[in-house]
């Protein structure tokens, strides 16, 4: 997320109770989750494990709960529950304040674009022109829609991230992740009915031109899909991951979180992708394999009672 | 379903035009499908093989299609169709009156809570404080929500049950089961966009206190949720299971009816629950197995070739 | 599609820029896809491999990219883009001209039926007689529904086609087929929640009488369901197949297009059905097989390492 004017830090520490240490008199920009940071962001960690990584990394401002080296340049925000004060600082830059109008004022509307009856359109959303948004559409705050991009009627666009945290104190109990990114979907996308596409925990969920969904498909928060990529019916697609151009997954398909699926792969419907898969090729199963491999291996199953009798047979003699 | 108040069982008798034997004086305080009956509820059951269990449950009163012997203190509705008895009874107690307001002046809101714009909220709804109800969410008459509940856009609460009775008389046809359960969510429940929960048949639905759900999630009829569980992406729950605390089911597991998952199990993506599994396990296939045993045997399958060239290596010696 | 009135040919060859020869003073009654053609009806080719199955069709009147033989009493347009010409016709005959009131006016309801808050009734929509349409349901235009229907809360009735035509000029695109079909429901039909059931692309796509849905259920364009079959949640069914009388399809089942099952089969849950499977019989697996046959192969699989064991002993020996 990027804050409408860069902030001084010693505002953010105060507002989070941080010991302020480092390059105390920097603006910051934004903020984000370590593995979207840009210079000019506070990042947070809280666990020994992931020091480095954030130390080390893009963002300028860590926010984390110790005293610890750090390169020049960079400002330390020492307190005792970094995803806490995370929490705090989002609420207070990006706070939910949401429409009670159907159609916000603050919302931009392209030209030619028809938003139909029971659609709700959030604060500060941005519609290209020519759209068409069928009726009962959900786009929440924030969200970028290109032109000529057609939503199909109970689609939600910018829903938030199934991101919690775990606490173990007591019980288990999850926490959640407060989402502050975006939805951005770029020109000629067509997404079809009751379909659900999340935000960005921090950053945005990207729908690359071209690219056509049918029903009821699922994306996660800041996934990134590609252009011309087709979707069909029921796919789920969980947080995180990259869908490069032109990918084909039929009906059903699971994709799993923080993997790629190379350009031009085909996935067959029902297939499960668990790891990230190169382009170029067609995939079958759950997990899946090169298909023709994952065909073959069916009709070896098919032979297993055929040899069984061969051994049984061989026994004998 | 529990009656406004209790009802002479008498007037219940002439309602379906019943013969009444037994304690005729009784007063019936609420009507329920025999896996669900408490003592003062009324019961029907049509099929000879289901006599026995019916009338010695806790159900006091039985709507049955046969004179037959019974505990002393119950009572016997003699009818000719006791399914249409019971839908008669149903429907003159629990009208389908739905109202005609987006947001019933019936329901009864807790301060703090926010209902977005096209969201629909019924008759004698309850929801608790502090909830967020994002747009074009529907929740249905009767259904009870705690506090700190977020439903996300385009969901709907309390559906009517998937349950119909299988007519075969001229040609197979189904007749419905009318639903007049209700849906009961604890709270600092969070619930995706896009899901279906459905009302009980004639009990509740239940989703157990934390329990966080991503969108396109289904659960059916009669289903108790536990505490604190995790369910991803297009996981579906059929009707009257029973999923213990801290369940984990990644996304687009599919669980079949009227099992148990026991308290900590995890299920991995794509997986199918067939039968009732244990607690503390983890499982992955269609149908579910321990998932170590699974993954061993996916390796197995893969050594079927080099298995068959060892046996015809064999039968040239 | 039908043209509301017959058009002359030579009205629809202006339109299109098209040179027409043949019977040049022919009526059109309607334009089809080649799989759904009628005699009187407008059909479009622009592939070599299609040009005879288009002009052999039954329908009388042929948009095509090449002057060519064909049958007497027919008659060819000859235009350079014959998909482009389809598309021309579509949108002048059958505009997307949406209405912006909740429940058009244009809109035919029947006796006794409930249209509940928002549900969004498009223009030259049909309801027949006693039927429930939930909160914010969407039906879309010219979409025709029977008597007694029950379309739970969120469902899409009449959404576009999920078809495109693939372009590789430059780099790949697609480009959508206009749908200007519709959806028919029969009477006594049940739809659960968030459902979705696209329109024909040309043609109808239509859910026979009796049958019963459950939740998040997809069904795919030109799709035509029998009577009195029952799908479980989540089922998906692609386009332009054939589901035929009392079928049963379980949970998350996923069926693939222009194929067919046949009367009174059953598939059981997550299963995958790719190919056209016979009627009476019991279905297991992805892609499906006889289901006892499948459960036998399962327990094979599980010997594979007891054969494995055998065969190293034997080679010991």
């Amino acid at each position: 997320m990027r804050f409408d004017q860069p902030v001084p830090l010693t505002t953010i520490a105060q507002l989070i109770g941080a010991e302020l240490t480092g390059n105390t008199t920097a603006l910051a920009t934004g903020i984000n989750e370590i593995h979207k940071v840009e210079p000019g962001d506070l990042a947070f960690v809280d666990h020994p494990k992931y020091y480095d990584t954030c130390i080390q990394s893009a963002a300028s401002f860590i926010i984390i709960n110790k005293r610890t080296e750090f390169p020049e340049g960079k400002a330390l925000l020492i307190v005792d529950e970094p995803f806490e004060a995370y929490l705090k600082i989002v609420n207070f830059y990006r706070p939910f304040a949401p429409s009670m109008q159907s159609v916000s004022t603050t919302a931009i509307i392209g030209e030619g674009t028809i938003v139909m009856p029971g659609a709700y359109i959030g604060n500060h959303v941005q519609l290209g022109s020519n759209c068409v948004i069928h009726p009962n559409v959900t786009i929440l705050d924030h969200c970028v829609i290109g032109n000529n991009v057609i939503i199909q009627a109970g689609t939600v666009i910018g829903s938030d991230a199934f991101y919690y945290n775990k606490k173990t104190n007591r019980d288990i109990h999850y926490k959640k992740m407060a989402s502050c990114g975006r939805v951005v979907i770029e020109s000629d996308v067509e997404i079809g009915a009751n379909c659900t596409i999340d935000r960005g925990v921090s950053a945005d969920t990207v729908i690359g031109a071209g690219t056509k969904m049918d029903n009821l498909v699922h994306i996660g928060h800041d996934t990134m899909v590609g252009r011309n990529c087709l979707f069909a019916g029921q796919v789920g697609i969980a947080g995180a991951t990259t869908i490069e151009d032109n990918v084909i997954l039929w009906g059903q398909v699971g994709v799993s979180k923080t993997l790629t699926i190379g350009k031009d792969a085909v996935v067959y419907a029902q297939s499960g992708v668990k790891d990230t898969i190169a382009g170029g090729k067609v995939y079958f199963g759950s997990p899946v394999e090169d298909a023709r491999e994952k065909m073959k291996e069916l009709v070896w199953i098919k032979r297993i009672p055929q040899l069984w009798d061969k051994v049984m047979e061989g026994r004998k003699k």
